[in-house]
């Protein structure tokens, strides 16, 4: 005779260490690093503080640190995007999923790119430079670009770093303007700046006459 | 009698913090700040250990946020710029002030703007925001505005937020393209970034049309 499922089933390994790594980044989001204990996160989880520290036996930095890698790693699921259709309305989906990640974790997000108190900065700093990174390299490759240029480089990394800058003044300002506003308003910036850089780099001008607007 | 002045004249204890801050700025330009320790900024300075120690009673973290504040100050006095003639070529003046404080400090620079690995990160980056804060209100005076709205507001933060990412990915490309190219390039993106906030609000609709291109 098959058992019958137990009504109560037991966590994987994977899938308790997300729960833990969920409640850890809802806590981070919510109270500075420093603020939040291994007991916060043991509550928040519903489980034992002996069992936070069995997944997590480097404490509370172990933890901040894994809980940002999680973050970036959603982050980085925001820049996928099928390589179909205009390429403006594709970004502005990518920018859609990744608004609504600074939405939903708020001060969180802040405490990714700012860096923590409680964690070796340069590590943090890698880590968000690592998601920077995946951002440009996802916007070279809808562009068709194997091989961009400094110029071109140059104002992908700075239309990214405003972006930044602008999600965190945004929750600043108690998330104005509402985020499709802002959604559309960043994809005109994007193209403003690659405007700019076209009448200095006939690779980005070669952009701006063909690839960004097809199909628009 | 007079007695002749001496030929060696002992510095202020002005002067002689000033020496020292410049000694150890330096030094942090060239190496990373766990690298340089108080006997290198001595020696660089022609003083002696205890010298440094009595002007620095706190070691390496205060001589290095000494450093980093003198950096801060003199990033500052790059903004200062007279209210007269046409904006973009005082924003242009501005820039050349900033990008020579570029080039002349280099991995110092970096290091600023980066966060220090022996400095307390909040103190740090609460000297950058003031130096951020302060290039917007330089902005903003000079675009004659005195009560900035928030779209404004953003689009001046996401333009020095971008001005900083051009900075350090310049000092990663060997300083190319030339300074001066860079700094027209940097401008032309501040008219874009407006234009494009022009077409949501108002205010920076009529900065666009008046304060922008008077007199250019």
């Amino acid at each position: 005779m098959t058992p019958a499922a137990p009504a109560y089933r037991r966590l994987s390994v994977e899938e308790r260490r997300s729960q833990l790594l969920e409640a850890a980044l809802t806590l981070f989001a919510h109270r500075a690093p420093e603020d939040v204990s291994l007991d916060d996160v043991a509550e928040a989880a519903g489980v034992s503080r002996p069992l936070v520290y069995r997944y997590f036996p480097g404490g509370k930095q172990q933890l901040y640190e894994a809980a940002l890698r999680s973050a970036a790693d959603q982050l980085r699921l925001c820049f996928d995007e099928p390589r179909q259709g205009p390429l403006l309305p594709r970004l502005g989906r990518a920018l859609d999923r990744y608004l609504a990640f600074v939405d939903e974790h708020d001060a969180g997000f802040s405490a990714l790119l700012q860096g923590g108190s409680v964690v070796e900065t340069s590590r943090t700093t890698a880590l968000v430079d690592g998601v920077r990174r995946a951002a440009a390299d996802h916007i070279h490759s809808h562009l068709g670009v194997t091989d961009p240029g400094p110029r071109l480089r140059m104002t992908v990394r700075m239309w990214i770093t405003s972006v930044e800058a602008a999600s965190l003044i945004w929750l600043d300002e108690d998330k104005q303007p509402p985020a499709g506003e802002l959604r559309d308003w960043l994809v005109d910036q994007f193209v403003a700046g690659l405007t700019v850089t076209a009448a200095r780099d006939a690779q980005t001008a070669e952009l701006v006459r063909g690839a960004l607007t097809a199909g628009t």
